[in-house]
């Protein structure tokens, strides 16, 4: 890809539990050739893309949930996508469920080159929700119990010449999650996600919900000098309704693309990595500015604790 | 202060180079006179607050500077505001240039009890601009010059049973910040800042520039589940043009008071303490989310870099 290249953002709207992969697959095809139309050269794919949201179902026995997760990539009904992409000359990064051959489940993504190649992997780190069952909820939010916690770090892939850093979900809240991305080079950070309205417990109002993840993209974007592009399965599945909003920040923290609908639905930016560079050199010099002396709390703790003692008098 | 009290932010108009520290103070006065008639039990005020924003200006004898520094805390000339607000029962912070006796120069803000008393205080760290002369730029930006970065840390500290972190105008766009104050259990970040519309060499759209000072506060808040609070020394000074947008943001990451005016202006918002308790239990369960094994990064690189090696075949 040049400095400058058209990124689309493929949202996806609700999988239903009775849909199989290759009805699913289709549906990622024909958001794929739209995508080609308008002339991306890259197409991001939500979080968990090939089925219904599990993890809002409670499964007394893990094993009845390996229904929902991939032991190859591509399998034999996900090679289409892979076949059609390579065609077209496209790279695309998906979300799916993966069993790994000695039995560990991860919520995974990949990167994918135009020549159909997997360049990249990430297994995610911040998972939400909880790992018991909640009783008297309308539904649960079990990625605690589904999934391990990622084993691959936060990783920045060269794909088609362009630094790709990846993460998922609820990973786009966590500044520490860009930071990481930045640090490595990454000049565009890609994601997907399943953004459930309703969740266990205590929740945001509904209007904040589409602003907080609009707000993470933005902020993630402006503080590192990268792009973020965003792509959600959203709308009703199964009777629970997820947030839309896909979309495509800049550097300059704004919103340079969003989705209108909560469907299948493709929207486009055109990214331009020179865009970056003077954010780079001047307010986000990280070599002029940063002082990592002052940010080691950030490692030695995890939770909250008490003010660290200063002497100033 | 209970869990809920009234925050005031203290907008500071422009203050020019002719204009003495008696009559700034006195301008604070009303302005925390104004806050008092409001309910406030807290005030914020801007960086710098005393003098002219003089990073602006080239000096070639460093010592020419100090004219714009304080050697003592109150001085005579400023303890008429300690005196009114111990008076009003109101604490506040309030930034200024420091010069230690050891000769020391530093951007600082203080925290100052109900009593009057000095209970809290930081020094510049993210210093932005430059540290030489640029030819041929409408003005400079020299905070790097005239400033040794800050050797306290970022502090938390408790006034009148409330924690405020406290940073200065360019530590608000470094997630960083944020992070390290609530990990020490911030409740309320409050903030001074001088933001010039016209920085030397390139620079944000104009329009930008407000919805980046924007942005940062609400992802500052938001993200780490704390209350944020920032007064801009803004309007015209000497012919330079600072931002106004002082501002208090909540944790749902919503502005709910910001000014209007690029003059003096009080905004006020109420702080409930509480709001903050379910984003801390859920999503920003720092305990049972946060992988500071991932971030190691953060503090182990200062720039960009390249891509970590990623084994995931």
């Amino acid at each position: 890809m040049d400095r400058k290249f058209d990124l689309a953002v493929a949202q996806v709207g609700g999988i239903q539990p009775s849909e199989g992969r290759a009805t699913a697959v289709q549906r990622l095809i024909r958001l794929l050739e739209q995508s080609h139309h308008k002339g991306a050269s890259f197409v991001v794919f939500p979080e968990l893309t090939l089925t219904t949201f599990f993890p809002r179902y409670w499964a007394d026995d893990i094993a009845v949930m390996d229904q929902y997760f991939e032991t190859e990539m591509p399998s034999a009904e996900v090679k289409p996508l892979f076949d059609r992409a390579a065609e077209l000359r496209i790279g695309f990064y998906l979300g799916y469920a993966e069993l790994t051959p000695d039995g560990q489940h991860f919520n995974t993504a990949i990167l994918v080159d135009s020549m159909g190649g997997i360049v990249g992997k990430y297994r995610k780190i911040h998972l939400p929700g909880h790992a018991d069952k909640l009783e008297d909820v309308p539904v649960q939010h079990l990625e605690k119990r589904y999934f391990e916690v990622g084993d691959l770090g936060f990783g920045v892939f060269e794909v088609d010449g362009v630094r790709f850093g990846i993460c998922l979900c609820n990973d786009r809240r966590w500044p520490e999650v860009y930071r990481v991305l930045a640090l490595q080079g990454a000049d565009v950070v890609v994601l997907g996600y399943n953004t459930p309205i309703e969740v266990p417990g205590w929740q945001e109002e509904p209007h904040a919900k589409m602003e907080t993840h609009l707000l993470s993209l933005r902020a993630g974007a402006y503080q590192n000098a990268v792009w973020v592009a965003a792509a959600g399965k959203s709308g009703s599945e199964d009777g629970c309704h997820m947030i839309g909003g896909s979309a495509i920040a800049a550097p300059s923290g704004e919103i340079l693309a969003k989705a209108r609908t909560e469907g299948d639905e493709v929207v486009m930016a055109t990214v331009d990595l020179d865009y970056s560079e003077p954010y780079r050199q001047s307010v986000f010099d990280f070599d002029a500015h940063r002082r990592p002396e002052h940010y080691s709390l950030i490692v030695d703790r995890v939770g909250r604790g008490d003010p660290l003692p200063v002497d100033f008098a």
